[in-house]
């Protein structure tokens, strides 16, 4: 049987180099591991006067119910988080008593420039000490988005780093089974 | 002669503290400054695949390089920034060199939990430093949301915090002059 | 059996409220744990010219490595971690593949000003990233200094910040089994 | 007429590159700044018990009141900042009134791992908002002491980064000079 994972991303990009990672994390999930991707392109700021959830928002929340762990996609915009990957984690934890999140693993991974979104990283994992998330320690994944470790569309295809995203792949697998046996 | 300065709140809700507190702002400015409000109910994500500004981020944009200086209203979301407030500072961000952001003088202020925002605080002065604005360091402007210091209508009725945020007014119009005089 | 717990506190002030802190813990802690309290008053800073290391620096570490988690007591020093901490640490980190810290549940309690020294344990957290140490996210300990919460000796008066050790305690002997089960 | 300018470096060691940085900044002081290195080698922690104050503090302390403006060499120790650098902050700070930091022009450079010791800058940056120093927002200086950047001795010899270090030498005496014409 399978772990279900859920991959967030931060950027709306289509060709943005962190779905470029999720992408290839999910085609290289070790046994053990299934990743889901979450959608935000509809997932609308988060904002108490609204009366009712977006079914955007519903799904996604659904997927973070359900998923037994989560991979965080860290774009870094102005040296902090992108608001579209802080936003879901807002939406999710105004559900009552934090249930969805609380107690699960989590691994980072962000592709940006050369300080590979560390900066965004950190603050990230700030909020997860609320949520009551446990992110992973290592490996970090730093990834550099403009020195050709991405093609075109986005897709990864630096073999170090490849070897990076799977070897954190290994690390939440063992991770989420150290926090759940 | 005033000086222009635009005010942006990173709460969408209509009865936020924090709208109070850039509400009590605006009536209070201290001679020779007078206070705009953004309006962020309409500005999306950024997004680069949009093939075009909306409208309400072309009005943001323009807001923002017309003023001398900045004052955030800084909710705390989960230890970290508002993603409305954040997504607002990436949009001006985008534009040309940065033109429009680099080199003013800010305040922060903000309304929330026991720590009256501090962490989210911090979060955004790591923006700042890339942004090159120059946040005020003292007095800063922690208010308690929960302690009745503001009315059911997210009104500011707390003396002591008006006075810390007049008191703010005055550090920025002085920062301000100091910074181009 | 009892788990064997090495406090680590920030302040070399005898009568220091973080010290209080840790002695309250010491005399409160639950069935199944033992807490230690390092003495740092003679360990030196950390410097890589040095051809010995003081007697103090090896207590210090030979203690760190019987230890099966940590307590770090943290004061806030000009919004930051207080040196002597930072530099127990360093010392630990330096010794062959971190073998005495990585893996280690580790509890963070501090009193200070009105914040209560949130701001260091945030930068404190994320040195914890590094050393592969694994902090309690909840319950976090932020007392005040100045509230009459300790008596002129230092020592912990005030009855909810009492419970809230107390908690913690239970907090980080349950995470320690968690993660060695 | 030339500015002074005290350089503070956070590695004890003498070969340290964090040195090297600053040795280069002095030998190469723009017209109009003259820079003298304290020695942090016998400044022992700060400890209220402490009945007078250490030579070493007093030279400290005396040059840092007769100092324009201050250059942090700041080396990252397991992602945060060197505790010999806070230490010496943390001296300045207990003097009567701040009167010797508050209001100064800072310049932060550093020389470490991969990051370039970003982790450590940032939170050196939170502690100048307390003391109300305005440290630079550019150019930062992240330089690696890894890369054949520096010889044995530990001076600099990357003419990348030597370019680095004289433009964020210019930026800081017109910053100096904004913030006090």
């Amino acid at each position: 049987m399978s772990i279900n994972v859920l991959a967030i991303c931060g950027s709306l990009r289509a060709k943005s180099t962190n779905h470029g990672l999720i992408r290839y994390a999910q085609a290289h999930a070790p046994e053990g591991m299934k990743i889901h991707i979450a959608d935000l392109l509809d997932v609308p700021f988060y904002n108490a006067d609204l009366d009712e959830k977006p079914a955007a928002v519903k799904t996604l929340l659904q997927q973070i119910s359900q998923a037994d762990a989560l991979i965080f996609a860290c774009p870094e915009y102005n040296y902090s988080i992108a608001p579209a990957l802080k936003n879901a984690l807002d939406w999710a934890s105004r559900e009552p008593d934090n249930h969805m999140l609380t107690g699960k693993a989590v691994a980072i991974m962000g592709s940006g420039g050369g300080m590979g979104t560390s900066r965004a990283q950190y603050h990230l994992r700030q909020v997860c000490v609320f949520l009551n998330l446990y992110p992973l320690n290592q490996p970090e994944v730093f990834s550099n988005a403009f020195s050709g470790s991405f093609d075109n569309n986005g897709d990864l295809i630096d073999e170090r780093i490849q070897g990076l995203v799977t070897k954190q792949l290994d690390a939440l697998l063992s991770w989420h089974k150290q926090l759940n046996r």
